[in-house]
């Protein structure tokens, strides 16, 4: 007799389900499996819900691409930002993280990803020409490029940049530098490199 | 505007609810909420009943309490099983953990639990009475202790032993010693202990 036979086919479905989250092993999965099992029904009910209607209460705002419930997303129907400037990301996560600084005011564009030849992912199976539509249409002073600081990442910044080019509008990007509480002794070259190019009068 | 207002209602949900397991703190809960909301909305419907379900496709063997899928577990059921010994065990993980050794073939008998006058269970409230009754309703030589090495573990055990007194049977219990792999020099004192006075001819 094998071990896993002895565990009931429902738990065993679940381990196998839990196993496929990033970062959850075969024991970590086993060890959450069991956690739930020996909780409450109703708790296992209200998660598992959680996850089978989550794509169903989430959708792509039809001006920006964020998530959003609706039509628009919760930035583009907010009546205190300012309309003036868009912010660039690669995924609605990164939304996520910047408004988490509550230091940007702006609005967003959301790419979809990156330009990456070797996935076969070319500018135009990204949101890259609603963003030039955008920048004709709406009444745009500044792109804030904030693409990740990723080889694919810079390379979509640059084609975008080419795109916005002789354009009545500032185009910039994210500053490179240092990371906040991290130390000088064991930051990258480039890292190091760009903050030494970047610095500034304090 | 606040951070999380941006995040749909769905996503915050699915947040909330994957914080509450084991481990995973807030940070963690995002970063599985977005790589199942990233990916097929069909995989997150798996693992979503496969929570939901989870309940009703286990319960309890009416003979040992281990898990079961219909009346009685996959080892009370299996015909290749030593009937003569049984391990008696804290929770159906239990059985699992020994399973997986590949050591064992006897039969098992789960408590649901230890004795706990701190959380107000009384031998009453484990399947004690049914171990007692199986001892001297099937034809078993010995019964193995294998609750836990904790205190609560210990006194079942010993509570146990006593409630078998003066039946024909042998009770043992798990040895105690050494942890695999473990190292002598971090061992702590009372395993040490342990495996000093339970030292084996080698």
């Amino acid at each position: 007799m094998k071990a896993m036979q002895i565990v009931p086919t429902a738990v065993e479905r679940l381990i196998e389900e839990l196993g496929k989250l990033p970062g959850v092993g075969p024991r970590t999965a086993e060890r959450l499996a069991f956690h739930v099992l020996k909780g409450d029904p109703h708790k296992a009910g209200l998660l598992g819900a959680a996850l089978s209607d989550l794509h169903a209460g989430v959708r792509a705002c039809r001006t920006c691409h964020n998530f959003a419930e609706t039509d628009q997303c919760a930035v583009c129907t907010a009546s205190d930002r300012d309309r003036a400037i868009i912010a660039v990301v690669e995924e609605p996560f990164d939304v996520v993280a910047i408004e988490k600084t509550g230091l940007y005011k702006g609005l967003y564009h959301v790419l979809g990803g990156v330009i990456s030849p070797i996935d076969g992912v070319g500018p135009e199976r990204l949101e890259i020409a609603s963003l030039i539509r955008r920048v004709s249409d709406e009444n745009i002073q500044e792109i804030i490029l904030a693409t990740n600081p990723s080889v694919e990442g810079e390379s979509t910044g640059i084609y975008i940049r080419q795109q916005l080019e002789g354009m009545p509008i500032t185009v910039t990007r994210l500053a490179r530098g240092l990371p906040v509480g991290g130390d000088l002794e064991y930051a990258d070259q480039i890292t190091l490199g760009r903050a030494l190019q970047g610095r500034q009068v304090f």
